[in-house]
């Protein structure tokens, strides 16, 4: 669920337009006003607004926040104001365009959104970039990422309930010898966690577990600094608990030494209008202290008071 | 285009259903009355009387057409009946389930149509048979081929025209010395074929021509019997010329000693209302005798009639 809170009335977009467009003008920029406007406005709403000033001013908001704001305020404002899939295809191509293995945006896109949703991101790199998010991964990411991350990508997975538990048995014997034997980059591994429906392999991860006494996550654990089996958990978690996933992914954003904001950003502008309420409440249960406390104990300015207003007061 | 010919006024859908219906009842069937109807109606009106049917008589037409036909006559008129995104899905998992490295349904539908149109195939495929295409064509293909298949039909191409040509003299450059070096199922030779956009993918065939005196097409086809080569190039000639391809498919087909009838209504009942026109006349440009000729040689009976009625009967 959503965090995000929407005044009753909201006034039409192009009022919020034009008050945006004062926010910009004179001397210095009215940070306090763009806050109160976009950090209260849906999807929907944004988009409407983003159309409204574009009507009347002739030019992107987009454009004109990023000369009006800075920094990490400015980065995630512009997430924000992006359309949900657009933003997806724009955090794709700056993914791709600066590839490392640590990366887990393009993890994310793969695999915490339904199939259909992947393919609007698709539809929307071509639209914005004239090519395809296969051709730029498979241009820039190496080796065995490479091989994991375009059926990732690609992968247009069935979305339905049906599960075949003999397969789910089978598949988490075939995982388990190859994890076992570390052939971690396996074809098979790769086929199983590329190809299946979430529901399958959520009876897979179960088979394991039955069969074999743990986790598949803690078997990919074995060496917790290569960067591949991180990668495998990553894909493992965000397909069958995604709200722990981006919990885990934000804790330890900001418990980094000196806050990895870029990550803080991307999950809370990507979460909010979906699972942040439960993120939170995860938060809160593994860390004893509300979400909300540790952004502000951790981030100033301007960027802090947008991240407060989006991911909300309440405690917990 | 298409060599479709409809009369100007077209009965109701329900009343072409109740002519079907008749043409079903009583001692025999009435295949005249069969092709009649449904060789002279487009892929909407066909979805229309199905509809009209299914409505009428609570009964899939599919159902009682399957009851009453056999052999040829019966599988053209069931994938022409198909709605044409429906019938790739049926193609395609008929293709998986007995699939064979000498397969070329599944290389034709990842080839021969746009990327809408594939995503549209695989949202059929979901919905018939509760799995994805990638999750049965790793189960089913093996080896090189899996590796070629998987992403030829995931990947969802850049349709537009932009192209870049140093990328295609490098990327032509890259593709000659994999095949010289017998390296065809290299990881590169396949991410170009399969990620590239079409006008990128002519692009870089055309370089490979200029640059090393022969179209890669040649040099694809150093042993003519590898099943491997031979995919290769169906993949290379459906994408830069599919008339061609069919062309070629439907002659092979028809000379073949003992008319290999499976390939024949398959792509007659894909390419009626797309390019039929011109590959009639290419056929009768490379075979110096109308195609419908040759199919009046080489088939008999309902199944002649029906696919004379859906090429039309005009001489080129």
């Amino acid at each position: 669920m959503s965090t995000l809170s929407v005044p009753e009335c909201v006034p039409p977009a192009s009022e919020d337009a034009e008050q945006l467009r004062k926010a910009f003008e004179g001397w210095g920029t009215n940070e306090g006003l763009i806050i109160s406007i976009l950090a209260h406005r849906s999807a929907d709403q944004r988009r409407q607004i983003r159309q409204a000033y574009s009507n009347a001013f002739g030019e992107d908001i987009l454009k004109a926040l990023g000369k009006e704001l800075t920094n990490d305020f400015e980065e995630v404002v512009r997430l924000w104001v992006l359309d949900p899939v657009e933003r997806d295809a724009v955090l794709a191509f700056e993914s791709v365009k600066r590839w490392r293995p640590g990366d887990r945006a393009l993890i994310e896109i793969a695999c915490a959104r339904s199939s259909e949703e992947i393919l609007e991101v698709r539809r929307a790199y071509h639209a914005l970039y004239k090519r395809s998010i296969e051709e730029d991964v498979a241009a820039n990411a190496k080796g065995d990422f490479r091989k994991l991350l375009l059926p990732l990508l690609t992968a247009y997975r069935y979305g339905g309930p049906e599960v075949n538990l003999s397969l789910a048995k089978s598949e988490a014997k075939q995982l388990h010898d190859k994890i076992g034997g570390k052939a971690y980059a396996d074809e098979e591994v790769i086929r199983v966690l590329t190809t299946r429906s979430k529901a399958q392999l959520e009876a897979t991860f179960n088979a394991y577990y039955n069969e074999f006494g743990h986790s598949i996550n803690k078997d990919l654990k074995s060496d917790p600094k290569d960067e591949l089996l991180s990668a495998l958990r990553a894909i493992t978690k965000c397909i069958t608990c995604q709200e722990k996933y981006f919990e885990k992914t934000i804790r330890l954003a900001i418990n980094k030494m000196g806050t990895e904001e870029g990550a803080v950003t991307r999950v809370i502008a990507t979460r909010v209008e979906v699972d942040m309420k439960s993120i939170k409440e995860l938060y809160f249960k593994k860390n004893g202290v509300p979400l909300v406390h540790a952004i502000k104990k951790d981030t100033i300015g301007d960027y802090e008071d947008f991240l407060v207003a989006i991911i909300g007061e309440e405690s917990a």
